[in-house]
């Protein structure tokens, strides 16, 4: 069995995600996270939450998943966020038809190609419908909207759309956001929320679904004045896969740090250099493994025309050890996007609403500009234009602003409701004039750090699955990283016994005043109980046995660890301590390991 | 200002929720969460999960928020999930009939009334559009379906619908969920997630919106074996609104506990009685006034048919004072409720796919139980019948099953195809037999306590709204639960000193570390800087002054407590342990005050 099926097979078995519905056949693209999974997403959006937001002091918002049809005409996503669809004549299944090129052909990013040039391929290639097999060629490509469109409102109502990114619920606010920042940047805004893609043919389960979850930052900044503190990430080593590494034949990877690759330009702006370097270290830290993880940069024509530089997160997912020197073998899937949007997003919105998306930015010092003014003599122009006259003079003052040479002539000529006028140079009483000004409005650039939830939960999986031999028996464990193990401690009495029992309990009400989340687990032999726990990933498991309450002292419990499968018997008061200090991050558990009896289990590691 | 628009107004103001894209115009029903009320609402979140879900002992799951038809069509959402719709001729706004009755008559609950007797009372009261003063009379009620419908996949696709709760994700998934739960019953599931209601015209700002968040419990049990631990919350004191109170011209509330409330029939399911004790006990710890709460049992037309019992939670949030003690005054909102659903989803679900929604439970002893059986002669059907000798013998079959004494007789009747036709009762070999069974199929009750968290949040700041003055000014503030607030503590620097503001970050890394949450603001007088704080219900202030400074002991800092601005001058050494005692809830503000120097702040309360 491929890495892949056992673990869309234990994610299933073990209550980590399954597709939803399934009792009534279910929908491609839609899952469900069981109990552990819910588990797992939740510590990764809170671990997320703690970095980005609380670290970083940003702040997070919470916007509705449904917008109005305005939001989206602005954004852009009305009208270019499409895929390319080709339905097949013969049995009607919808296809993405860049999807069938890269199969059929040698091209990459196909997405990128014009639609009569998709057609024309599709045709060259013989292209057959995956599903029936007929012939796709003659077909026509349409670009297919993404959005899930509904409508808001009973009748005809008012067209929306369920969001297709968390980022325009926090542009879209940015009038009413940079109050709660008091007008002072750069400052960032965080979401984590549900976002909707309306796929033509999801395939690839969890990782490319209809529905997920996203944590994006969207970090406004002044472009001319603020810098990121570059300082702190300076020395993380990150491996990168520049664009020109990817177009050469036989380009590699750079493995580099965050200062060196700014330092050569590789990453032009220090602002995503610098969110790089904090991912790098978070995904460390969740359990990411480093062998399986690359910075890939985008092609010039996958980036979005906006973006000045973009790059990806991607995980290797396969588990095929191949490949990972040659950054072209292997499952690699985005995890994340680094992109500098510029002023783009927030430029649109003050282009299709009345509000202002600047920020007034004081200068150090007043500055003095020069501002060429008229002041026409509406005595002169009265008369003349009569109901026409203040037309002209705004007109005059128009021109004043964008043409001022014009004024050098004797008579300037403007237009004004399409016909020609002339009025002589003296009436409009043009100079230039010097003014203060205390500061100026600027609209910020974005850099957005943008994170796909959901395959952050299935590259944790990916990357802690791991089997070994345990006792002569095959065994299959999760070796996550105790931040995010939808479990910290598992607790069982060996056997039915009511002293058992009754420590177990206690135990467990400790364990949980001290904050850790907690299973208990009664039912089957002991050996099954330790399995259950190793194939949802529980870093800890304590066992209450006869021997740790008879005799004099006080009671101990076996504690065991997951990976390794050793043990040490601990007093039982020590526990919320002790496995509290392992589970911040404070202890590890070779410290625990080292400071009690070993407990010999009989197990042989094979 | 009423009390309710000036939480709307601070509400805006401070970044707890404000309308969404109200730079577009806006949409009625959609709201944004801003920091301040995205914290706290988190927190709520947090403060449910850790009650209903980790101390219960149940599990918590994350589903999709669209799902298919078919689903819909099961539940019976698709059928009968409809608000009374009544368009205007005149300016062509729509509104809820319903709604217009109650407004306009001394009818409550016109919503279970009938669409033409609604009709009949449009006309017979005259009632006019509120938008325009047309007269409505004439115009048709229609049914209107409050689900947002949208389109899964490209083309006609297939019809999928926003939940409009999200119990319908864990329904759905009980044959999975219960081989998670290892089939034993009882147990319990809970989701935390938005749920969508396409309102005909959504009223009362954030009360009313047509995307909020719920979170839900699904408590499964076995009606005939399953207790709950009543015990425990027998002695919880709870003001109820019994539905004959509410009928009754003088009703008023009934003062009483749990366990008396169950005893003497008011309350008629235990589950429903335990979850109003677990959930009085809760809303206490998270700030909802006492006073201006109760629980209100549904009128029998308001009840869902197959809900046995139910009741809201509901809160007063006008802020009038009077009218606390009759029940018919004071804006109550619904803000939770806890019905008892029987087997009404999983019966439905299991009728409308092909999976298994029970659960075996097995006996105690085997059973030995009488069955009717038949074993029809086919070489007596086979020729008489021919092709239908096989429906004829199931027809018998079920027969037996229906009805054992039908074959008292000499002959059975039964129908097939639409005919009837008559056997020999010799023929069907009909005998009672004894059979042994373990146990069997039980098809699960359902105890169901759903909360709205929106309202809940809104409840927390009506609650927690108050005025009054303090050295003469006017003081709003939030007095929001320590387990609630947005943030934990805010720190200042007194005045713009680096010795001061060194000291003040280390503070704010040192209160961090503890797992506080802080908030640093270092720009505007120090008074204008605790305003902050109060308006977003901070329940403490720490800033570092010189004094604390000076001289040779180690240093100090002022604590302010929120609701009584006391002030008392703390080592900082002792600020983690002391302030993370106090949001923990080991400790009170209190017992700070006593133990530390009172500082004299120079502020009268008047």
């Amino acid at each position: 069995m491929s890495d892949a099926r056992a673990i869309t097979e234990l994610a299933k078995r073990r209550g980590f995600f399954f597709g939803a519905n399934e009792s009534y056949g279910g929908v491609a693209g839609f899952y469900t996270f069981g109990p552990e999974g819910a588990a797992l997403k939740r510590n990764v959006e809170s671990a997320w939450r703690n970095r980005f937001t609380v670290r970083e002091g940003n702040e997070e918002i919470e916007a509705p998943t449904i917008a109005p049809e305005s939001v989206f005409e602005a954004s852009g996503h009305l009208e270019g966020f499409d895929d390319m669809l080709v339905e097949c004549g013969e049995c009607g299944e919808s296809h993405r038809a860049d999807h069938l090129i890269e199969d059929a052909t040698a091209i990459e990013e196909a997405e990128s190609l014009p639609i009569p040039e998709v057609e024309d391929l599709v045709a060259e290639y013989r292209i057959a419908c995956p599903s029936c097999g007929a012939p796709l060629a003659g077909r026509s490509v349409e670009a297919f909207n993404l959005m899930f469109e509904t409508t808001i409102g009973p009748g005809s109502g008012q067209a929306g759309y369920l969001r297709p990114e968390t980022a325009q619920g926090i542009f879209v606010e940015f009038p009413r956001l940079k109050e709660y920042a008091r007008n002072k940047l750069p400052f960032g805004v965080t979401q984590i929320g549900r976002a909707y893609r309306n796929e033509i043919s999801p395939r690839k389960g969890i990782v490319r679904t209809r529905e997920f979850t996203q944590a994006e930052l969207e970090q406004f900044i002044d472009p001319e004045d603020d810098d990121p503190p570059l300082h702190r990430v300076a020395d993380v080593s990150v491996r990168l896969y520049p664009a020109d590494e990817q177009d050469a034949d036989d380009g590699g990877y750079v493995e580099t740090t965050v200062g060196d690759a700014v330092a050569e330009g590789i990453i032009a702006s220090e602002w995503v250099a610098y969110y790089l370097g904090v991912a790098r270290e978070w995904y460390d830290r969740i359990g990411v493994d480093g062998d399986r993880f690359r910075f890939r940069q985008h092609l010039p024509g996958e980036r979005a025309h906006y973006a000045a530089d973009c790059w990806d997160a991607e995980s290797e997912v396969s588990g095929a050890a191949d490949g990972l020197a040659d950054p072209t073998a292997g499952d690699w899937i985005e995890i994340a996007g680094f992109a500098y949007r510029g002023d783009y997003d927030l430029s649109k919105h003050a282009a299709h609403s009345d509000d202002d998306f600047t920020v007034f930015q004081q200068y150090d010092e007043p500055r003095t500009i020069e501002r060429a003014v008229v002041d026409p003599d509406m005595s002169v122009l009265g008369p003349k234009f009569e109901g026409q006259a203040g037309d002209v003079a705004d007109a005059l003052r128009s021109l004043a602003e964008r043409d001022p040479d014009a004024f050098d002539a004797d008579a300037v000529t403007v237009e004004v409701d399409g016909e020609r006028v002339t009025v002589d140079t003296d009436v409009a009483n043009f100079r230039i004039e010097e003014q203060t000004e205390a500061g100026e409005h600027v609209t910020p650039h974005v850099v957005e750090p943008s994170f796909g939830v959901d395959r952050t939960v299935y590259t944790l999986i990916a990357h802690a699955y791991d089997r070994d031999r345990i006792d002569g028996e095959e065994r299959t464990y999760l070796s996550l990283s105790p931040e995010v193990a939808p479990t910290d401690v598992a607790v069982f009495p060996l056997v039915s016994d009511e002293t058992l029992e009754t420590l177990a309990d206690d135990v467990v009400a400790d364990l949980r005043d001290a904050g850790l989340s907690v299973a208990h687990d009664d039912s089957g032999n002991i050996g099954r109980r330790y399995r259950r726990q190793d194939e949802v990933g529980t870093p800890l498991s304590v066992t209450v046995d006869h021997e740790g309450v008879e005799g004099e002292g006080p009671p101990t419990a076996t504690v065991r660890d997951r990976d390794t499968t050793a043990q040490v018997r601990v007093p039982v008061a020590d526990l919320p301590a002790r496995l509290g200090a392992i589970l911040d991050g404070q202890e590890t558990v070779d410290d625990l390991l080292a400071d009690y009896e070993q407990v010999d289990t009989d197990v042989t590691r094979t």
